[in-house]
Formats: C-alpha cells, structure tokens, sequence
C-alpha cells in the first residue's frame, strides 16, 4: 500500500488573516515530497508542522500572485543556509527564473545546489517517476495560470502465491502477469491471467485546481481524482465579486467536483473577510457531501 | 512628553526558528510609525501584535539579505489590497526597486497608492520631520549595508510663567525665549535666558546598527544615544566565525554601547544554532550592564 497524502500549509487567500496563512501544500506519495505552491511564511509552517522540507526535489508554483510565491526565496535561501546540495527543480510560469535570480544576485547569494527552473508554457506531464505522474492543466483565473494532476500510475496485478504454484509458472513469468498477460505452457495451453493473480487498486490522483474562476473544463482535467483540492474564496451570496474577481464560491467548487466525479472534495483560498468557515461547507455539501475544509496542518489521504 | 519607542517584530538571523523571526522593527515617535526592516512573515507579526500599519509613511532597509526584506512584497501588495491611498517611502539600497516592481509586474498589481523608492548610497540625513530626524550611517557587513539614526530635535526651553510675569516679558518674545535667547528690555538691560526658563529634556536617540562585524566607528555614528540596537549572532566562543561571516558577538555589542556612551542597549539577530539566549544577556552585561535582549512583541522606551 502507498501512502499518498497532501498537508495544508496555508488556506487563505491573498493576506495572511484569522491565523490562516496564503496557499501551500505539501503533497507526499511513498518517498517522495512535493511542494505546492508557497505562500509568504511557508517555511515557518513547515517549521511548524514538523515538514521534512529536505526531501523536497519538486516545487510546483500555480501562478505568480504573491500570496502563491512569496514564500519561496526564503525557502529557497533557506536551503542553501542548511547546505543542501540536492538539486532542485521549480516548475513555474516563465518570470519566476528572473526574479528569484535577482534576488539572488542583490545578496552576493550562491547556493550549494543546482536549482532548475522549468517554465510552464503548455498542459502536459512535468514529472514522471516509477510509480507517479504529475502533469499540469490550464485553469482560468486573471495572470497564466495552472493546476497540478498528481496521478498514481497503473498499479501491477497482484500475484497469487498459491495459484502460481498449482499451475506450475517459471519464476521468470511473473512480472508479466503482473503487467496482465496470461501465461501460454510449453504445450500451448493458455492459463489467463485473471487465475493467477488479483486485480490491482486502481490508481489514484489527487488535482489542485489552483486559483480559477468556475469552468467546467476543470471538472475534465480532474476526472475521477480520488481527491480534488478547488478554491472557494467566496460564500454563494458574493459570486458576482466571484466573478469579477476571477475566483469561486463554495458552492462552485462542489458543482466541479460533482461534474469531475471526484471522490472527495477538500475546499481553501478563503477570503480574509470571513472569520469563520463553517458556511462554506454548508454550501458545499448541499451539491456535494463529501467536502471538507482543507485545514492548515491537516493532512488528507489520497 | 514624546512618546519614543521601538517594538521588536522579528530578532533571529538569517533562519526563522525556535518561534523567532527574521529581522523587523517599528519605531515610533508620537504619531509617527517607522518600520525598520521587513523580513519574512513582517506582516503577519504586525497582525499578532496589533501594530496599525497604516500609519507607517517611511519604511528603512538596512541590506538586501533576504532576512531583510523578503516580507517586503508581502506588506506592500497587502497595503493594496486594504486599499492604502498614502504614499509610501522605502529607503534602501538601489536594486530593491527593481526586485519589487519586476514582482508587481508578474503580478500585473498596480498599487493603488504612491510608492517612491529612494536608493542609499551614501550617510546623511533621509527624513526630517518637526521633531525629530532619521539619518543613516554606513556600517560593515558583507554587502552595502546601513544603519539608522532616529534623533528628535534639540527640544525647546521650558518658559517659567511666573518669572515672565514677574519680569514683564511681552508674549512677541516667548518663541526666541524657547530658543534659548535673553531677552533685551527697551533700557537696554539684558534678562538672562536662564532666569526665565528652565533647560529642556535633552533628545533622545535610537540607533539600529543593522548587520555589521564589529567596528569601532559604529560606536561614533551613534555617540550619546538613550537606544542603541546592535546584533549580537553569535556568543563569545564564536568569534571568529562571527568575523568571518562579517557579524558580531554579544560582547562586541557590548563594547560598541559602552564606547558610544549609550544610555542603553539591545541587542537581537541571534543564530538559529542557539535555542534559548540567556548566555547572551550575561555576556553582555559583564561588559555593559544596561543590557536587554530584543524580544519579538516586547516594546523598548527610547
């Protein structure tokens, strides 16, 4: 089984209020741990909650408003200041490089560690490891946006001991019935694959759908996540300011993980204007019951 | 009576830990509200400790180390979202002006207030207010870094009522006689300034010395003043990493206040390495007894 887990960093939108801090996550799967965004103060949340920030190599930045970046060169200098040596990649809208690069270069900085930024341009796979993908997909919001697919990849089947050696498989066979063949004997007969192993878990995936206003399209990007993080800046009675705004209400971010047939809805990026959240997932379940706050220093399993 | 005092946001180095933050403080000198240096997560000490950021006109960075400034962004994009109209100065080295604008750009933020930029390049005076006046002075660090000056005005003589009663002084004559002049009668004869007025309070200052190794003429800079902030990163024992990466001990501190002829001293900046800091404070007290740590939200009389 693997773990495959997000941790809330920050839940608010643009200032830091209520002891709610802006966006960052932190997305586990097995060894790995990936950083989501980074909002002023991230690492002193991970500080906090006790976030092994070290085995960090991907960072994922949705979009260059503050409250989604302003955490990073402190993170990022940070690291050099701990001698990570570690490389680094930062996958971003393209000005993110200057203006980290600068930063830099004003404090005489050379980190210890090679930092790779990549420039999202188009919706396509970013990271492709053993057992994980993570892809991104445009959202709409008012500056080049993006979320992020973190999809488990197919699962292998899993075998059968005892079948396998009632049948009599060579060693040498099982990791293609593992990847779903059936075994032919020397004298041709066919032993299929469904007698000799169980079917696997299907993948799961888990979509952060960033800062967006409602689009549908979104629902098709996240289809079928185990888990689906959306924005709900706003409470129903302010979806015009939603609107105009280029964010979401609660009740929104619902209709898209009802469309996407997501297994579970976790909702953030609230407004500073309200002190407390309960509102917000009334709505939400109202469309779709199985939502909960995505709540800082909270993790949700995938 | 003026009130003249500084609250401490932010008294680690380089590393928010053990609950500290990077370096920030807010003078104040009746209405006015100074903030010297901003680092990470600034603004959201200034919420934890009910300082109104709205009154701050004049904003100083010492040095563009990230520990410095990296909650700069933050603060000024949050001035703009509260919908601030006041002008906004920034006193600092010259690149800053371009790292935040290079931000605001990606962002596509225009601010709804004016922000003017005013580089440091060389000692003297940046703000002259009624009473008081905030100069900076070159300290010695591994990039241009400055120190501040906040020194009220000389203070008027204090009229006698009695004895300008008894004297017969005409009212036309007070103002000079708060300047310290005698007042000449229409016989010629000569009233000494010191029979009609009592001497003022001598002003009083406050000097941030920044990051700085330790140096000798820092002590100059800030002769006679009632404050004196200096770092003290690291302790005795750890002197010559504290020369090497251009910083200075608790002792040096110490010894900066008692050449100055400060009436008292703070000292902050301490190194992640150290969890609790009593052994500071002794340091510096077998040197300068008038010594206090700098203690995040504690506020300091000048």
């Amino acid at each position: 089984m693997n773990v495959f887990a997000v941790t809330i960093l920050g839940n608010n939108s643009a200032l830091p209020m209520h002891n709610r801090h802006p966006t960052a996550q932190v997305v586990y799967y097995d060894e790995h741990l990936f950083l989501v965004d980074c909002g002023e103060a991230t690492q002193i949340q991970m500080t906090r909650y006790k976030i092994r920030r070290n085995r960090i190599r991907y960072i994922f930045i949705s979009h260059l408003h503050g409250d989604h970046y302003f955490g990073l060169p402190g993170l990022l200098t940070g690291f050099g200041l701990n001698g990570r040596t570690e490389d680094l990649w930062i996958f971003s809208p393209p000005l993110l490089k200057e203006i980290i690069e600068m930063q830099l270069q004003a404090s005489h900085t050379v980190l210890p560690y090679m930092l790779h930024f990549v420039p999202i341009e188009n919706e396509g796979v970013l990271v492709d490891e053993k057992k994980i993908t993570v892809s991104c997909f445009a959202v709409n919001h008012r500056v080049p946006c993006w979320g992020f697919l973190f999809k488990e990849k197919e699962k292998p089947f899993k075998l059968d001991n005892q079948k396998l050696q009632q049948y009599g498989i060579p060693l040498s066979y099982y990791h293609r019935l593992k990847e779903g063949e059936d075994y032919i004997a020397e004298n041709g007969e066919i032993i299929k694959n469904e007698w000799l192993t169980k079917p696997p878990q299907p993948p799961s995936g888990y979509a952060f759908c960033a800062d967006t206003v409602f689009d549908e399209r979104i629902a098709e990007k996240c289809r079928n996540v185990s888990l689906l993080y959306h924005e709900a800046t706003y409470l129903d009675d302010q979806r015009e300011k939603a609107m105009s705004r280029m964010h979401s209400t609660s009740k929104q971010a619902a209709t898209i993980a009802l469309k996407a047939n997501a297994r579970r809805l976790i909702i953030g990026h609230f407004s500073s204007r309200y002190e407390t959240l309960e509102d917000f997932i009334t709505e939400a379940r109202e469309i779709f019951p199985e939502t909960d706050l995505a709540l800082e220093g909270t993790t949700y399993l995938v």
